[in-house]
């Protein structure tokens, strides 16, 4: 149980700072990350990895020679914002291009993809690496759907390898890609982990139980069993691991991995076991590790991950690196990096931009600044309708969000900015503040809206129809939600689908998102069916039926907001 | 809550077991504990740390260059035995001598005490430094009284560097106490850890409270106060250490610990705040460590420790290292160790002797026999009585010993020793089987006794009571009992005075011990007052008055039994 608090709300970004404090030698911290503090070879790929907090030394404690650049870091097993890890790749850029790694979560794959179209468009060339090695996660013929969970680290370990041996991008990108496809990890949890400010854990497992397929968030499990003993325990996560051995794979990169309040004593015991029935699977072990690599605070449980390796992936996990928590082979010859003159906090500059481009402009900050205060009038409501499926806090978040959003604007027109320039830094403003999967889709939404625009020219109707499509696509895809998930989506689609038609049927567009955001409203209502149904696809839909979907109905509200003011 | 067990009873060395096997770079395993498995130059002192298991990585985590060339490991929370101790330094010394070293703990103090005397002995130079960092346990004009916590990674660290540079034993002992002066530490409990096997923690701290000065066997503290935030518990941790600053001192090594469930990101806040307070007292930081170096298990608490440096200890301090849990500096090239042929279990050698010794010899063991026969017929009883006042195991641990030396003694007479070889090979195998304070107290009273004796003549009456004084002195001397303290001393005091005074007398030694063993059995029953004393110095007497004492009750059992073989 976490104790040592000041206020819950800073412990993340406290922790990261007291762990820069002591490791100054290997990182430097950047807000949201931290990034080597030592000297790298211009041109070298570099490995950005990140995530929620509180799974020390996942992520920042990977950082140094032979592993990561750098690394993100969210609030507690929270993503980091699409800002964060966009400000942390530019400062761990080195112009060889960046393969970022995360696992795979929901929020992590829309921040990350965010992050990494963006930085796309600024000219740098960014590779996606979604860790897939929790095998309870999803079956075998669908690996890439699995969770991420202890093998982050063996998959990251390869990844940093590769890039400090002076691999290109594509080289880097495909070695990763094989390590992870060749990477299953089965673990069980015996207690769950305590949120620092909280007095209860996130879920506790009945005495004598254990639960098998551990997530690293509080995720408890997919089933229950009794307690066995370590001999049977190692069966257990061994046979589980080994189910999935590639044809002809015998040596092994092997990690078990402690949670945090699952002792040393306990996993060297296990280990004794499992490498038992390794060995006798004909598993050749490769210096295997015993200890706590991916932790979830306080939680208790462990982890079996195996990495099947070929002669390539064998090279790179045993090659030298040196972070705050892992060292292997030679030392390095270091530096300190050169300091990078407030390439963190620099303001924004904006191009040149017309007249005309910065009136419209000053017309999209009045329409934010109307849509925060119906966001703030309607903060309360909103959070109701989310705490009966979520946390309660879509309020709080959107109008945060707008706020940091309008404020940006503000500033951008003040310094100049045209209409398109001023529309995406409201939608980064948006995105690094409010937090959540919500305030990454509306930062995405407006940025994405803003492709449409321009900042030489004014933009007509025909542009904003066209930026709601485009907005609508990004976040589709980014986002990965589909109609009927109960989501943003389900007022999304018919909003736009209605602006089209209305604005291609010769209609003004004051009368098209007029009628647009009338269609937009009643899908919000209607993601509240009256009678619950079951067996949809995922979770989170089972959870929330029988009430409106609290981000399709801030969608419909900032809609018709705007329809008022057009 | 320790989890994953197969049987209690083993869980230390199986843990042990598996940690070698993962870390054979590193280690090999031996019997009690582990050695480098790189060599070491000839002539190089050797630093042999040790304890109780259950604080990973104390002690084993710490064995590679530049720290420790091996660790003795006992049961959980228990000091390792005589015997173990003693057959880890025989695998670790390399002609330079040994510095032993290990937290002022009774049972270790004792176990390593004989250890070392046995060593000397054999012509090992063998020196003893005990860590006494914990300001809680002592005032600070009694600093050699305080009880060893953390700062037994940060003073090892310190000894481990000087004999790598080449340290003569004397220098290497010298500056290692001199660390150990300057080393303080002091912790906070916030709930207690779960010894294997158990399903309730050793203690619990009431909700919302923490206990202050810790100890890492699961001994809460000294006083509870209500749970503060963050930046409070670092002044609190802080202003105690910092006020047996020395003067003058400015440079410090400084390390943060957890003990095993607190974890790292609540570790990484409370350092932020930790090392604002230093640095405002004008402390330069000297590459702190924050992490887990000294566990109990999953504890949760953490400590704090500084050692002030000077120029020679911050040169150690820094110098390179490699153990599995902590490398600094520069790699070293190492070679595996020679393996050395049977090191470990190969059969005592007996040197020659006469067949007047071997008589006595054979005799011994006849009487140890009977010691056995009334031990077993008397287990249940002694154990009745221990459980009065400690964990009811005195019955076990006695039968367990002496069978143990009854099986060494047959063999020793069966290969040809004389009556000296062996009851002290007797001896070691009660003190290495039996376990506990009572077994290293059996094993030192049986191998001092047979300094009387030689394995070229026959033995002699005198030479018996001769041989009961000497076991007194050293049992006393090794022990730090005193009569009055409700231990065998009470009755093994007026025993050896009453056995000189009659052997004195012209008594024949039959009709001396006669009368000593009466004497004896009086006292042991005599341990018992009939109204509770308060106020004594010792807490454990204070928990056993009214009852006798259950070891000095065996002393007279066993007195009285080989009176009826005389």
């Amino acid at each position: 149980m976490t104790k040592i608090v000041d206020d819950p709300e800073t412990f993340a970004s406290a922790a990261l700072a007291g762990f820069a404090r002591v490791y100054g030698r290997h990182v430097r911290l950047v807000k949201g990350g931290v990034v080597r503090s030592t000297a790298v070879p211009a041109g070298k790929v570099s490995v950005v990895v990140g995530g929620g907090s509180g799974h020390y030394p996942a992520f920042a404690g990977y950082v140094g020679p032979g592993m990561a650049d750098a690394a993100v870091a969210g609030e507690i097993f929270a993503s980091p914002s699409t800002a964060a890890v966009a400000r942390v790749c530019r400062n761990a850029h080195h112009g060889g291009g960046i393969l970022l790694g995360f696992g795979n979560y929901a929020g992590d794959v829309l921040n990350f993809g965010v992050a990494a179209e963006r930085l796309r468009a600024e000219g740098i060339d960014v590779r996606i690496l979604t860790v897939t090695d929790d095998v309870a996660s999803a079956p075998a013929d669908q690996h890439l759907k699995r969770r991420g969970i202890a093998g982050d680290f063996v998959v990251f370990k390869v990844a940093g390898a590769a890039a400090e041996a002076g691999l290109s991008l594509d080289a880097v990108e495909r070695v990763t890609r094989r390590a992870n496809a060749r990477t299953f990890s089965f673990g069980v949890a015996f207690g769950g982990c305590t949120l620092p400010g909280s007095t209860e854990p996130l879920f506790t497992v009945p005495k004598g139980t254990m639960a098998l397929g551990l997530g690293i968030h509080g995720e408890p499990g997919i089933r229950e069993m009794d307690i066995v003993p370590a001999g049977e325990l190692a069966r257990l996560l061994s046979e589980t691991v080994l189910a999935e051995r590639p044809a002809g794979a015998r040596r092994a990169a092997v990690l078990l991995n402690g949670l945090g309040a699952t002792k040393y004593e306990e996993l060297f015991v296990l280990w004794g076991a499992i490498a038992d029935r390794l060995e006798a699977a004909g598993v050749d072990l490769v210096a295997p590790e015993v200890g706590e690599y991916v932790t979830s605070l306080d939680m208790q449980g462990c982890s079996l991950t195996v990495l099947w390796l070929d002669e390539e992936l064998e090279g790179l996990w045993l090659a030298p690196c040196d972070t705050p928590v892992f060292r292997r082979g030679e030392a390095f010859r270091t530096e300190p990096a050169p300091v990078r003159d407030g390439a963190e906090d620099e303001a924004p500059a904006y191009g040149p931009a017309s007249d005309a481009s910065r009136e419209g402009a000053r017309c999209l900050a009045g329409i934010l600044g109307a849509v925060v205060a119906a966001l703030g009038e309607a903060e309360a409501e909103l959070g109701r309708i989310d705490a009966l499926a979520g946390d309660g806090d879509h309020g709080q978040g959107m109008r945060r969000g707008a706020m940091a959003a309008r404020e940006a604007i503000d500033d951008a027109v003040a310094r100049g900015a045209g209409a398109r320039s001023a529309l995406a830094a409201a939608g980064d403003a948006w995105a690094d503040r409010a937090g959540g999967t919500s305030g990454a889709i509306w930062g995405l939404l407006l940025r994405s809206w803003s492709s449409a625009f321009s900042d030489e020219t004014a933009f007509g109707d025909a542009d904003v129809v066209r930026g709601a499509r485009a907005a609508l696509d990004d976040v589709m895809r980014l986002g990965g939600a589909r109609p009927g998930d109960k989501t943003l989506v389900d007022a999304f689609v018919p909003f736009v689908e209605a602006l089209e038609a209305a604005a291609g049927g010769g209609r003004s567009l004051q009368e098209a998102w007029r009628q647009a955001s009338d269609v937009c409203e009643a899908a919000a209502r209607a993601t509240a069916p009256l009678t619950p149904k079951l067996g949809r696809a995922r979770p989170l839909a089972e959870r929330s039926i029988g009430h409106p979907d609290a981000g399709a109905v801030s969608l419909a509200l900032i809609a018709q907001t705007i329809a008022g003011r057009l």
